[in-house]
């Protein structure tokens, strides 16, 4: 099975190049300077522990990827790059390939499945950083990252083992789960702080009542909708047995994923796919989320404008909070 | 309360040229060659009984629209443009106000209810042609069409109310509903066969067996998702009473609003928002759908190369299906 990563940012760099080195045939599909970078010299992945470059077998679309029957398909795109991924997959000719959604939140799964028939969710915990084009830092040890895998919306399947068994012998620690989408529920909740985050300046102590306040309305949502959730937070034995935050030297710690993509200037974030997956799920059951509304807006309008991060103010949030609530 | 129409096609054109004649605050969102015809000569509608050129409020934009806290936003574009229609209405500012999803399928309510608190369906029954720009038809009467109406994702209120008065004087005939989503469920059982009368040729006898095929598909997924719906088929007594199809003299039918779509080479046409949101429901609830799965892959790939209507047979499509089961 060919692994192919849709998507070579942080998290589907990272992964290329630990894949390649342990010898698994991967192919990386990545874009703009990046595409350039690693075409050029390859992707240097920088750890604690040490620094290499890797050449990648790298292309710029799914169609150059020339995909076959027995390649499985990851993707790491952003969530709301995701519909756009989706449709240049299907024209490419891919039907009933394996599909994993590495993605944070839980939208991206459903959206997969309107157009693939084998579906897979991933629950990522890798504190992977962007540094430059062509270069990568991994902030985990002993392990790269911590993956759990299963199959969407549940079960697990020889795909699933397979994967599990190439990133496992890559470097990461990976397991396979029946119900997969509970830690990726569990992981959701912890990403409704990625835009307090970006929004207040990286952990801003100020924004900690807005990090509870948008936490407790995820559960209080989540209770009355029947969804489960498994907490996989820094406590978890998982995470003190194989993925241990640990600074990078030389590298500067950037803060979350949509912190990176203002900092980046991407022009959008994926607040949408995580404080808006808890709006929505909110509406439809009946629980009002006046937090994670506003916050949604707030993302939206900061990757709009082009705003910096930490250019809003609490008293911001709370103003943009009586909106919802209006 | 202005009704701001966005996606100014068919059904969009019909509405906006029969609400402003009446008398109601309307503006029209509209683009291309239709937004500089409506511009320059008004909007030209033509039903069994008459034909009136009516001037339209028309911007290009949202932001245009300049939407204030007491306007109505309906939503007429097709499913596959619905995702950018809602980035563009955030970005103009819109929070609270009633969002109405006049699109066939049930996909474009949820996907709003992320962005807004205040989203409402409807059911369209309102045999429509985009005849060229600037230039209407509707094929129904006594009246101009037939509209279900209510609160997403249920119940219904006074918003409900305006727009079902304000159409009903326009002469349609608008009712409001308190599940409008099974009305609308209902619909989709319809809609499932505009690709196979696309793919074939306009109501190709031999697609028949097809046809009952991808709504034996829909109904076993209904049943087992426990999706309720109501069926609005031709001999609905609503329908009798009010909505009865007949030629426009001098206009030639076209077919299905998929079909419309690759006459016109619009690139995209709704099938990932019809038969597909039967594909997503099946796969997350166990139930085999390989024919509405093989018609959804038609529906993109006609559109993607430009297939013309009737350039697919019946035997293209049994082999496309074999693929699903594949």
């Amino acid at each position: 099975m060919r692994i192919i990563i849709y998507g070579t940012g942080a998290i589907g760099g990272g992964i290329a190049a630990a894949l390649t080195r342990s010898g698994h045939e991967t192919t990386a599909i990545a874009r703009g300077a990046q595409l350039s970078a690693i075409r050029e010299h390859g992707l240097t992945l920088r750890t604690p522990t040490e620094t290499f470059t890797q050449p990648l077998d790298v292309v710029a679309t799914p169609r150059e990827a020339r995909i076959g029957p027995d390649d499985a398909i990851l993707l790491a795109m952003k969530g709301q790059h995701t519909a756009a991924a989706l449709e240049d997959l299907r024209a490419a000719g891919v039907v009933t390939q394996p599909i994993f959604c590495l993605q944070n939140g839980v939208g991206n799964e459903p959206r997969a499945l309107r157009y693939f028939a084998n579906v897979h969710g991933v629950t990522v915990m890798m504190p992977a950083i962007f540094v430059q084009p062509g270069e990568v830092a991994v902030q985990s040890q002993p392990k790269l990252g911590l993956f759990y895998i299963g199959r969407y919306p549940s079960g697990a399947d020889s795909a699933d083992d397979e994967l599990a068994g190439a990133l496992t012998k890559a470097g990461f620690a990976a397991f396979t789960r029946n119900d997969v989408m509970a830690s990726k529920h569990g992981k959701l909740i912890m990403n409704l702080s990625n835009i307090i985050g970006a929004a207040l300046g990286h952990n801003a102590p100020e924004g900690e009542e807005l990090r509870e306040a948008a936490k407790a309305e995820a559960i209080a949502v989540f209770r009355k909708a029947g969804v489960s959730w498994e907490d996989v937070g820094m406590d978890h034995p998982d995470r003190k047995a194989h993925m241990n935050w640990t600074r990078v030297p030389g590298v500067e710690a950037v803060g979350t994923s949509t912190a990176q993509s203002l900092v980046r200037g991407t022009g959008s974030v994926e607040t949408d796919w995580l404080n808006g997956e808890i709006v929505l799920l909110g509406r439809l059951h009946d629980v009002p989320t006046p937090v994670n509304a506003a916050l949604t807006r707030i993302g939206a309008r900061m990757a709009q404008e082009g705003q910096k991060v930490g250019s809003v103010s609490v008293a911001d949030i709370y103003a943009e909070i009586d909106k919802s609530n209006g």
